[in-house]
C-alpha cells in the first residue's frame, strides 16, 4: 500500500469536503438555485482575485481563458507584446499568430524574470502595441515576474496588461487593480484546489472597451456573451455545474483561512523546499522562484527524468519534470494549493530515496531535517 | 422534505456511482494511469458513438465542439448548408457566421422534422457547398431528424455531413458510419449521464482531410493539435480529470446495459409519456418525436411558464419550459440518460397535480394510469 500523492504544479489535491461537494445531486444550470451559487462564485472570485472587475468563467482548460484573452479584444493586424520566458508565455505568441496578431516577442532566459525597463523599451520602440501578455508564475521555470513593475510602465501607454496567474494566484503575491492589471486568467486545477475543467478571466472597464471594438472571431469564448450573461449571473453556454458547485466550496475556503495567510504559507513551503534541496547540494533553477513551485536543477550525473519516473512508479507520488529544452534538466516540486508542512516534509523525503538510488552523492538526512527545522 | 427530480433535457441526472466515481482521488493527467483511463475511454466513446473514427474530447459545453466542426473544417468564403428547425440548428449559424463562413439556410418550420428532399434540392441549387450541418434530435422543439435520409442525400455530393447528436444519442437510432456522417457532436450532461463540461466530436477520413486543409483561425479547440495527440491516448491541454474519470464509469454502463436496450428504453419512456399525456388532453408538439424528451402543447388559457415554474417552485422537480418564440407555448419533459419507468409515472403525476391547480380541466389520472399500464 502506497498512497498517491499529487505534488505537481497543477493538477493539484482537492480537499475531500469538495469533491463530496461536486458528487451532491446536479441541479439544472437555470434555477434559481444555480443562479443563487452563481451569484455567489461570482462574488468571491472577485475577492479572491482582488479586482472589482467581473471575472467570467469557462468550462475549459487554462488555455481556453488565455485565448479568450487575445481574441476578445484585438483585430487582426493589431499588434501586441509578449513575453515569453516559457512554455506558458510561449502560448499566447502561438495564440496571437493563429489569429494574424503581429507580436512583439521579449524572449526572457528561461530561469529569469522579465526586465520592466526592457519591457518600457520594447512599447517605446513599438508605438502602437494594443496589449501585453506577461505571466505572473511561469509554471515551466519556477520564474515569479514582477508583475506590479511591469504594470508601472504598461500604465504610461495606452496598451491593456494581461496576466497568465493559472499557477501563481494565491501562491505569488499579485493585486491586479494596484498594478494595472486589465485581465486576470486563471485555472481552476492549481491555487483554486479544484480539478480541471474550468477557467476564469476579468475584464477591466479598458479591457471591456476593446472588447466591443475587437473584430477577431470568436462564439463560444465571447466575452461579450459572457459579460452580459454574468450581470444576471447567468452563463452563455451549459456551465459545468458540478466544478461550480466545488469552487463555491473551495472560495468559502479561501476567503476562511484569508488571502495573507494563504501566501504565507505557500512562501513557508516554497522556502523550505528551496532550504531542504539547497541542503542536498542541490540549486534551484529560477533566480526569482515563485511560491507556487520549486524547479530546481537535476546534478551533474543523474537522469533527471529517472527522478520524475522513480517517484511516480515507486514512491506513486506525481512531481513535474522539465518540459521542452528543459526536459530532464530540471525537476519541479508544488506548493500549489492544499498543501501543508507534512505535504513538503514528505516531497523532499520522497526525493531523498530517489536520489539515494540514483546513486547522487549527498548528506543524507539533511534535505527533510532542514525541512523539518523550517516548517515546525 | 421534497427530493430534486431532474427531468430536464440536459443536464440529466448522475449516476450516484459516477458522481462518487468523480469524487476519487484526482489524478496527474499526464502519467500511466490517466493514460490507461484515456485510452479505455477513448476506445469505449467508439463504440458508444457507434463509429470507427476517433472521438475527440473537449473540456468544454456542447457548443465549443459545435464550434469545433466549423472552424475546423472550413476556410472563410466557404458556403454550408445549416438545418435550422430550433435553437440548436440556428447556433451553426451563428457560429458559420461569426468566423465568415457563408450559409445556405434551411429553414424548419418548429416542430417539424427536415426533409431530405428538400437538402437534396438546396444542394442541387447552391453548388460547391462543402458541409452540411444538422441536428439528430432537435432538444428545442423535441424533434428527431431522419438522418439516414439526409446522409444518403449527402452522401451523392462532395459535402461532408456533421450532426449535432448533444441531445440524440443514445436516445435515438443513430449509426453515422453507416448514415455517411462525418462529424458526430456530443456533450457529457445528456444521454451520457453526466455533468456538462466535456464534450464531444467524431472525425471522418474526409473530414480529417478537410482539416488540413481549413484555414479558419483556431487554438483550443484546434482539431489537428487534438487528433495528433489521441493517437498517443493523450490531449493538447490540461483535460478534465474528474469528469473523464466519471465518463469512464458511465460508458462501462452504457456497454453494459446495450445501446440496443437503452434504445428499448428510452422509447418505452418516451411512448408512455406522449400516451399519458395525451391521456390528460393535451397535444404533442413535434410532429416526428424524439426519444430523448417530450415537448408537449401548452393547453388554451393555461400558463405555461406557470406550469414549469410551479413545478420547479413547489414540487422541486426540473423540467424544461419553451425557448425563444416557444417560450410558454410548450414545456419539455425528458426521458434523457440515467431515467427508468418510475421517473417518467412520476413526472406525469407530479404534471397532473399542476395542472389540476392552474385550474386546466382534464380526466385525473388518466395520465398516471396510461403511463402504469404501459410501463409496468
Amino acid at each position: 500500500m502506497r498512497k498517491y500523492r499529487l505534488m505537481s504544479p497543477g493538477p493539484t489535491p482537492v480537499p475531500e469536503k469538495v469533491l463530496l461537494k461536486m458528487a451532491d445531486t446536479i441541479i439544472h444550470h437555470r434555477t434559481p438555485q444555480f443562479q443563487a451559487v452563481l451569484k455567489s462564485v461570482n462574488e468571491k472570485l472577485k475577492k479572491v482575485f482582488l479586482t472589482k472587475n467581473p471575472v467570467v468563467m469557462f468550462a475549459s482548460s487554462g488555455t481556453g481563458a488565455m485565448e479568450a484573452s487575445v481574441i476578445n479584444i484585438l483585430s487582426k493586424g493589431d499588434k501586441v507584446l509578449v513575453i515569453r520566458g516559457g512554455k506558458f508565455g510561449e502560448r499566447f505568441g502561438d495564440i496571437a499568430k493563429a489569429y494574424g496578431v503581429e507580436f512583439v516577442p521579449y524572449d526572457v532566459v528561461n530561469g529569469e524574470e522579465a526586465e520592466a525597463a526592457k519591457v518600457a523599451s520594447l512599447l517605446a520602440a513599438n508605438p502602437g502595441i494594443k496589449a501585453v501578455y506577461a505571466t505572473l508564475c511561469e509554471t515551466s521555470t519556477g520564474v515569479v515576474n514582477d508583475i506590479a513593475k511591469i504594470g508601472a510602465v504598461v500604465a504610461k501607454t495606452n496598451a491593456v496588461l494581461v496576466v497568465d496567474a493559472i499557477s501563481g494566484l494565491t501562491a505569488d503575491e499579485f493585486k491586479p487593480d494596484d498594478w494595472g492589471v486589465d485581465m486576470v486568467i486563471s485555472g481552476s486545477q492549481k491555487g483554486l484546489m479544484l480539478p480541471p475543467g474550468l477557467a476564469f478571466l476579468s475584464v477591466s472597464p479598458k479591457a471591456e472597451k476593446m472588447v466591443s471594438e475587437s473584430t477577431l472571431p470568436k462564439y463560444y469564448f465571447s466575452l461579450k456573451a459572457a459579460l452580459k450573461a454574468i450581470q444576471k449571473d447567468d452563463t452563455p453556454w451549459t456551465p459545468a455545474v458540478s466544478l461550480i458547485q466545488g469552487l463555491n466550496v473551495v472560495l468559502d475556503m479561501i476567503l476562511e483561512e484569508g488571502l495573507d495567510k494563504i501566501l504565507v504559507r505557500h512562501g513557508k513551503l516554497a522556502h523550505a523546499t528551496r532550504e531542504a534541496v539547497k541542503a542536498l547540494g542541490l540549486e534551484i533553477f529560477p533566480k526569482k522562484p515563485s511560491n507556487a513551485l520549486t524547479a530546481v536543477k537535476v546534478p551533474e550525473g543523474i537522469d533527471g527524468k529517472a527522478i520524475v519516473k522513480k517517484l511516480r512508479d515507486e514512491q506513486n507520488l506525481t512531481i513535474a519534470g522539465g518540459q521542452s529544452e528543459l526536459e530532464g534538466k530540471i525537476f519541479r516540486i508544488a506548493h500549489l494549493g492544499y498543501m501543508d508542512e507534512y505535504d513538503t516534509i514528505m516531497s523532499i523525503a520522497a526525493l531523498e530515496i530517489v536520489l539515494k538510488q540514483l546513486g547522487y552523492k549527498f548528506p543524507q538526512g539533511k534535505g527533510v531535517s532542514k525541512a523539518v527545522e523550517l516548517l515546525g
